[in-house]
């Protein structure tokens, strides 16, 4: 096994060579700008280390993890344009260094690009992995189709906000996992435990990124600490709140949550409290220990190394103890 | 061999089927809206005839053909975003009856669903279907891109205009060929041949397109005669007035296509009187006949029954013969 920094530079040396722009221009250019953006790379990495801990060579799951990094930098580049988002990665969004039509085709380009990625393998691996790629990539865009109906609605469920972060962000990171493991033809056992490792750590990510959110520390924390609460965005804290708060503290919360002010700093003060003495907080922290545990619940009944179960774990508990 | 109201009959019932509509019903509704619209589902009808020609039963190429028809109607409806466009086949648009963004995630989730249809197949048919699949949508997204570019641009040459519609419409008709070539698991030979009978078919499709656009019979052509002129889209026979025109006819021509005038019928006339005079009529008719007649030369290749040439010329025939 490698150091994550390791498997980051594999992908970022294979994006870095892929400086050719081929015509037309206007379609390829913004593909290779958002690509060059960097970010974590988060996804493809985890597939170059899944596909060595089932003992492949790391390179040969680079079709397969740079196909997954196109398509989460397209569903990036979708979702900014319906976000009216200005930024990404402190950068200008594609929407708004060239403009929505050009987004949109690029976007579609790179979709169709990912696919061909899997080209790289012999016929049942191609077939294994488009198969999870295109159920996984559904689910990515119902995730965000929920995502966006909830900013409507006042009678969004728990179970139904977790469904939500599971198939927007979740699923994946599963399949980034999967496709190393189908790549280095494990199990289908090996290969379905590491998706649900992947998808549970995903899970618990996500809710860790609404609680930092609100309980980050802003001198760490890489976005504005409140962003959410400005937003009047309905994270798991705020379900939360609803769910265990008193009734006067969830009249205020539905209430602020109705409100845009110019200075937003009471506010933010007055939700957060709300959410520490309705316990969301707690709740919030319970439940991201609960999908942690489950991920590494899976990484028990691998058939791998213990010793690979332990980087594993080390790499999950690294990833939750973040603190931006 | 069976008629084409026959293959379009299967293809209608296989969408009519099709009607429930799962959660999230923002993502799926819309998918279920564009392909209820119908249309003549010429590339679906050519994949089933396909593979009934290389002697497969054509509910073997259902699904291909599913796809194909799937994947033309995401395009209409990212393409529609982009030109603003109230009306598709005399409905509401997408991202008119719904909104810009709900086209956006609804035509990414068309694209994907496409490629979920070949999973049908075997491994080596489904990575066969899959690579044209992905090799042609790309191409689509190229000629699109080439198409927004062209209109900024005043330089554009004859071989970029071709090579334009080729890309944007020309190639999915060869492709909708070849997947049932494939699905009946013919020679490559056989398979490359239908390819090209259909690409060019598709470009005699589409010059005809034009033409008929200024030269169409009012009392018959689906659209407004002369639209084409009114937006001042540079077609084949815009191309040819410039090439093959006297200095004052090009002039006069590029003097119009820079006018928007509120009533357009003086315009249309004196344009389509360039078109004549210049010769850009008989230029584009002849084009016309070129790649009609190209196509059919590859049916005399094809390692198929003599009546089975006859019926594919017929048809090609009739496409070509229509006055709408």
């Amino acid at each position: 096994m490698q150091a994550i920094s390791h498997y980051q530079q594999v992908i970022s040396d294979y994006f870095n060579a892929l400086s050719v722009v081929k015509d037309p221009v206007n379609l390829y250019e913004p593909a290779a700008y958002i690509l060059s953006l960097g970010g974590k790379r988060m996804r493809p990495v985890l597939t170059l280390m899944a596909a060595e801990i089932f003992n492949a060579d790391c390179k040969e799951a680079l079709p397969a993890a740079v196909a997954v990094e196109i398509f989460h930098n397209f569903s990036l580049v979708h979702d900014d344009i319906m976000d009216d988002a200005p930024l990404r990665r402190g950068k200008e969004t594609v929407h708004e260094k060239w403009n929505t039509n050009t987004a949109i085709l690029s976007g579609d380009a790179m979709l169709i690009m990912a696919y061909r990625y899997f080209e790289a393998y012999e016929p049942e691996t191609f077939r294994d992995l488009a198969k999870l790629f295109s159920k996984t990539a559904l689910e990515v865009c119902e995730g965000q189709q929920w995502d966006v109906d909830f900013e409507e609605r006042n009678d969004v469920t728990v179970p139904e906000y977790l469904k939500m972060i599971e198939y927007k962000t979740a699923v994946l990171v599963g399949a980034a996992m999967k496709m190393g493991a189908i790549v280095a033809n494990t199990s289908q056992e090996n290969a379905d435990l590491i998706y649900d490792f992947g998808r549970n750590l995903g899970i618990a990510f996500q809710l860790q990124d609404d609680y930092l959110d609100a309980f980050g520390d802003p001198e760490t924390f890489g976005k504005q600490v409140g962003g959410d609460i400005i937003e009047n965005k309905k994270t798991y804290l705020y379900l939360m709140a609803l769910h265990h708060g008193d009734d006067a503290g969830k009249e205020q919360l539905k209430e602020l949550f109705c409100l845009q002010p110019e200075n937003s700093d009471e506010k933010v003060e007055i939700v957060k409290n709300i959410f520490t003495t309705s316990g969301a907080d707690a709740q919030t922290k319970k439940a991201i220990e609960e999908y942690t545990l489950k991920a590494f619940d899976m990484l028990e009944k691998l058939d791998i190394d213990d010793s690979k179960k332990a980087m594993l774990r080390a790499f999950g508990e690294n990833l939750m103890q973040r603190k931006v």
